[in-house]
């Protein structure tokens, strides 16, 4: 009898592993049949020059995993239960590229790839990085709240939520921020906890469209929303973003829901005025659409009053207020919240219980702490006056380099402005300078301007900002 | 002219502030109309006899948020470019109550209730409670892996990950698992890192499935995932479980999908033969279906060697290998993982990014090193011992009380065991007498069996065990 497998004694792999492994590759292809005889231990043995125990052993285990069988007198053979799967597996080799690509969902076709972030090289500048400053968050206070909570071992800390909306410490301690600080009409039941703003407004999404539905979104807009709602099959009707905000009076005629950043545009970073805010509701009452409120940056706010949330204004229009921490703590946190009208509370809920249970409850229960001990109030103040003095210098620098080959714009609050430049020429300048800088034109549906970039000064120090704005004058 | 407004000297807040709020409040409902004009604010100090300063901070806010405008000489007036929403708000008070509920989309009406985890009352001895035993966790050294990682405050820790397809350090580390203890063949490139094995079969249904294609599941069935492909709109055609596993002879002549337990069938706890196994493959072979596989609780196996899973059978019919961490670690974590066919991996991760772009990074860096020091193998062996000997008292104490009138299903494996009692009188006993035990009849599409009961012995104490039992018995 002729030695059907090879083992390789200087392999790295068990011998006994490596018998178990060609006998189950044989079987699993085309070589062995079912009801094939294998060589008994000890000729296997004795042909491989192995020991008995260890042919033993691979034995064993292919008996245990039903790939060989032995009757007692006759020897072991191939199981004869084993499906007849050889014809076809020769046809197709077992090799992924030899079948054909499996087909995907209608949603799964229209999603866009992620937006890839570029690795910063050495010596560059990105002028347009979404990311908060993180050099300056105070992590031996979150290490302590999050030591405190694993210490205490709670089952409520460790177990699986009771239900999808989150941990009811920190609904309570969103709630009554958002109250304080932006005038926000809520009780703690209206909050839904969630992985930042990506899953509210997935969920907005998953609850209340189905494909073909009209949804009104700014226009520029911010990307991730656009693309969402339109992996979710949304016919997306781009309404224009005034000075005063999104043009109601371009509102069509219906639509199921209106995406609207009415603190700060994105991009733009016009800050929608209460006229236009109460106009949107009266358009939205009569429609009987679903207001989203995007107040994604709202807390950094330089100059002027701030304007309270719209959802404030009105309790008789659906108005869905969506938050996140990624801005005011980090982005790998990932959580954010909905505020969501009394009838909405219960199928949202359903369906972020349905997506993935509900957010981390470590992190739930130690961001309850973080708010609740005054440490986020504290934090967002600092970062206001840092971020305020960094938008100071990217102005002042702009305005000095550029003088009037520049508009500025939605410098009046948040994590980033907008700058039009009079020619592209900056723009090719920065490439060959060292600074990555993002044009707005992927935010449009129409026409964009020639030479409109989106700055971010979050997460630049103040010599960068100086440096980045010079290298491009 | 008479006070428009009222205040309450002795009410909690400050006085400019229910000024303002007053004033807000009429201009939002119907009481003050745009043009309307407003008292000085020194006529409005000496009606209200207050200081001028507070009457003054009042109308500074609402001048600042757009309420009232002034006019040089002239006065105060409501703001004249508010829209004229009066009529429509007179009709309709400013009361959620007063609008007919918000429609929900075709996914959103399908989605069942969460369902509610029993509080555990008093004396109460819950015999189907759904989760690991905590209690045993190493909580000191994840404790300590989580501040290491917070210590290091690494831009990749905390800021948005690169693409949505996890942290690459615990890709690997999962692969390199599971390929030592399941033989699941993979690069670290086909993980996908989710928010729990819940998110896993979400993503797997939002990419794969359309509403109306075939999905085939088995009968019983996991609730989660039966409940999730029926909100997405699926058509389940059930198959039923034999004691070899799923009856590939029942399944459907096609079905984009299928999903199954191999390991340890839920809720029956079979294990799927290797003969089964190669049977499903050559079914989904020829019918170009996915096969997804869920290997919720396999590092628990108590009698006989484990089949190792059906993902490294093939790889030239698309397997979709799920685990989660709920169960060898805690379900509050939010975490697990899909193991995908490459040209799956493209589509999910866009599919995750665009869901809620990734899950929490802290956590993912701890769990990797968590997995790479071997503490998770560590633990899983201790709580593999401690799990064995509660499923022994279970088993003894069950035979010892019924005898022949009970049949015990699938307890070689994992967490859970099945009974089948020969008459329902042994639930309603266990009402009467402080145990709580759940029916596996929801699992069924088919007529259930009349008495079959889900008991999951993991998180309870020996004693607790021996005492349920006693009671039903």
């Amino acid at each position: 009898m002729r030695v059907p497998i090879v083992v390789d004694r200087r392999g790295p792999a068990p011998l006994h592993r490596q018998i178990y492994e060609e006998w189950r590759r044989g079987i699993l292809s085309t070589r062995f049949a079912p009801g094939d005889r294998l060589p008994s231990t000890r000729d296997l043995a004795a042909m491989l020059g192995i020991s008995r125990t260890t042919a033993t052993a691979a034995y064993d285990q292919l008996m245990a995993e039903g790939y060989i069988e032995s009757e007692r007198g006759s020897g072991t053979f191939v199981s004869r239960d084993l499906p007849d799967v050889h014809p076809r597996m020769t046809r197709a080799a077992d090799d992924s590229s030899a079948r054909s690509p499996v087909r995907l969902s209608k949603y799964g076709t229209r999603l866009e790839p992620a937006s890839v972030r570029p690795t910063p090289a050495a010596g560059i500048i990105h002028l347009s990085n979404p990311v908060p400053d993180v050099a300056d968050f105070p992590f031996p206070i979150w290490r302590r709240l999050l030591a405190r909570q694993l210490r205490r071992v709670a089952p409520a800390t460790l177990d699986y939520g009771s239900h999808g909306a989150g941990h009811d410490g920190l609904r309570q301690a969103i709630a009554s921020y958002l109250a304080r600080s932006r005038a926000v009409r809520c009780t703690p039941d209206q909050v839904v906890i969630v992985n930042g703003s990506q899953q509210a407004l997935d969920v907005c999404a998953r609850v209340l469209i189905d494909a073909g539905d009209d949804v009104a979104i700014e226009d520029p807009a911010y990307l991730g929303a656009r693309q969402l709602f339109a992996a979710h099959g949304a016919r997306l009707r781009p309404v224009p973003v005034l000075t005063d905000g999104l043009s109601v009076a371009a509102l069509p005629g219906k639509a199921r829901l209106v995406y609207v950043t009415p603190s700060h545009q994105f991009p733009l970073g016009v800050s929608m005025t209460l006229a236009r805010r109460l106009e949107l509701i009266a358009w939205a009452r009569t429609r009987g659409a679903v207001i989203i409120e995007d107040d994604y940056d709202s807390e950094y706010r330089y100059d002027g009053a701030p304007l309270p949330a719209l959802q404030g204004l009105t309790a008789s229009v659906p108005v869905i207020y969506v938050g996140t921490f990624s801005n005011v703590m980090f982005p790998g946190l990932r959580l954010g919240y909905l505020v969501l009208p009394p009838d909405l509370v219960e199928p949202f809920t359903r369906a972020k219980w349905h997506a993935d249970r509900h957010s981390a409850t470590l992190e739930q229960a130690a961001l309850a702490d973080f708010i609740r001990e005054g440490h986020l109030e504290r934090h967002i103040r600092r970062m206001r006056r840092r971020y305020k003095r960094r938008r100071e210098i990217l102005v002042d620098a702009l305005t000095r380099h550029f003088g009037r080959r520049v508009a500025i714009l939605g410098d009046a609050a948040g994590m980033h402005l907008v700058v039009r430049f009079a020619s592209p020429r900056p723009f090719a300048q920065a490439r060959r300078n060292g600074v990555e800088m993002t044009s707005t034109a992927p935010c449009y549906v129409g026409a964009p301007p020639p030479a409109e970039f989106l700055i971010r000064f979050s997460a630049l120090s103040e010599r960068a900002i100086r440096e980045a704005i010079t290298r491009l004058g």
